[in-house]
């Protein structure tokens, strides 16, 4: 019954400008690894936390205090499991970033503690979960990083529900992640001051016309729509070099260009790949000519979603093998 | 070349609720009819407004100030038409209703005298003259009762756009007009004081499960959708009876029901076109036992768009059939 399965989970951009707290999109880079042990114990464990990232040795081994131990317990609890989990985790998703960096660890332990259940769940099901583990980190259930995590691609995520949205295979975006420190009390600090109806009004406009242009493909639509009136212009301040790099976007033909999550990461979407790999250098140049170094990356937006990438030669494999589809 | 067109235009449910100033959908119920002939003189003229409803009358006769000759003069000025058009009205949709009583005669006029072009402009491209007609009665550029007429079934209007969304042809509405006069500026006033983000970031979870419900004919996501938190509850306190519309049309099943446009009118929507009629007596009744005479319509959401109706036997008619469509 010592079952094992190891996950990734990949990062994601939070809120796609115009749907704050509720869209967001897989990112083919930056990913975790979450490897899960089924355990005779009845308790969550955190064996081990590495890699490549700043930072990945000061989180918490305590699972109540970790989002990917806290998504397992949440999980073990509602299941009401008799046997456990021991977790190791590989964070390859940077902290602080905007890309999802607690989210992804999460999400990689679910789904690989998922392969390991008796009667897996299907992924929608996992997002409860993966909402109780990013509660941990953010102090609210925002899923607008887990959802597409969980999902691949486009994701809308409500309290309730989160829910794939189709998009075209053209769409790229670049995601640039500069070194830089955004405090995540005073990022969310500006945007208290309330919002007056014109803008709500003008923002659901945009909302609108990026969902109707993921619908019929059209990148008119997406261009009107891939606006952000509300909390972008809040938190752009907090960004030395926000401007440039989204001025850089835009001459390379960008639909549109915003913060990814709370940032100070900046992500653009393009038509096509070739346009994206293009603008890419000059994002991240952008950012360099404002004093920080920073990594730039092409995705497809409709990128994979978390999966199982190996088991323990132990588990049944050809039951398993069909889960994480 | 003294041709003449009459063309109809539906009322419309204003904003749906979830999409204010931005979504709409027309009704199968009260209609205006415009009869434009084209004129050797090159002015627009109203010779006539008459009809079934309350304050046609009163309506002014100076196209400048009429929001159905407003819109022609904008259409002649803008393809510098060497003619004119004489109007006639005939009003069949209540004014103050939230209905769209003020853009019905506007699209009408609109519908009718481009039928009378030499090189009729496709549906779409009279939705800017459509405004220019609308800000004459509401002082701002709000599309989404003129887009619904234009267009057909629901449609977004933004500044610059107005577009059709399709909608499964189950969907019905009931839509409930009391015997009551909102006072616009009384209830444009209350929308004024700010909104916080939370709230707009609940109604745009809902505008996107509303749009998704509606590309993906799911009930579901309709249900989730069709709520409003910005508006209705600042403009529900304005409108006797409104608590107990909605009530009565919940207890029927409705998969939500909220202010038409700027009020009175309450609306509400149904899976099915049995559901909306048996829902609909008891919401009249609502507004009856909270001391107001009502009319209830029940309508499929897909309703028609305006269209020509009647032409002049001097108008060749094989040609230009085929503009209204």
């Amino acid at each position: 019954m010592n079952h094992s399965a190891t996950a990734f989970a990949p990062a994601s951009v939070g809120n796609i400008g115009v749907g704050f707290d509720l869209l967001g999109h897989a990112i083919d880079g930056p990913r975790d690894l979450a490897t899960v042990r089924r355990i005779a114990e009845p308790q969550v464990r955190i064996d081990a936390i590495g890699g490549d990232i700043a930072g990945a040795d000061t989180l918490p081994l305590d699972p109540r205090r970790n989002t990917a131990g806290g998504a397992l317990l949440a999980l073990r609890e509602a299941l009401g499991l008799p046997y456990g989990f021991a977790l190791e985790l590989h964070k390859g998703v940077p902290l602080g970033s905007g890309l999802g960096g607690s989210a992804a660890s999460c999400v990689a332990a679910l789904v690989a503690a998922n392969a390991l259940l008796d009667a897996p769940l299907p992924r929608e099901a996992l997002y409860r979960f993966a909402l109780d583990g990013e509660a941990i980190s953010s102090g609210s259930r925002h899923g607008d990083n887990v959802a597409p995590m969980l999902l691949g691609g486009v994701a809308l995520a409500t309290e309730a529900r989160a829910l794939r949205i189709a998009a075209p295979d053209w769409l790229h975006a670049v995601v640039v992640h500069p070194d830089q420190v955004l405090e995540t009390r005073r990022s969310r600090e500006v945007l208290a001051a309330p919002y007056p109806l014109a803008d709500v009004v003008r923002q659901g406009a945009h909302l609108a016309q990026f969902l109707l242009g993921l619908q019929h493909d059209d990148a008119d639509l997406l261009r009107d729509g891939l606006r952000d009136v509300l909390v972008e212009p809040r938190r752009a301040p907090l960004i030395p070099g926000f401007s440039a790099v989204k001025a850089a976007a835009l001459e390379h033909g960008a639909l549109g260009a915003s913060i990814s999550g709370g940032g100070p990461s900046v992500f653009a979407w393009f038509d096509a790949r070739a346009a994206a790999e293009r603008a890419a250098p000059a994002m991240r140049q952008a950012f360099v000519d404002a004093g920080f170094d920073a990594r730039a990356y092409v995705t497809p937006v409709n990128a994979p979603a978390a999966e199982v990438v190996a088991r323990s030669s132990a588990q049944p494999a050809p039951a398993r093998a069909a889960t994480g589809a």
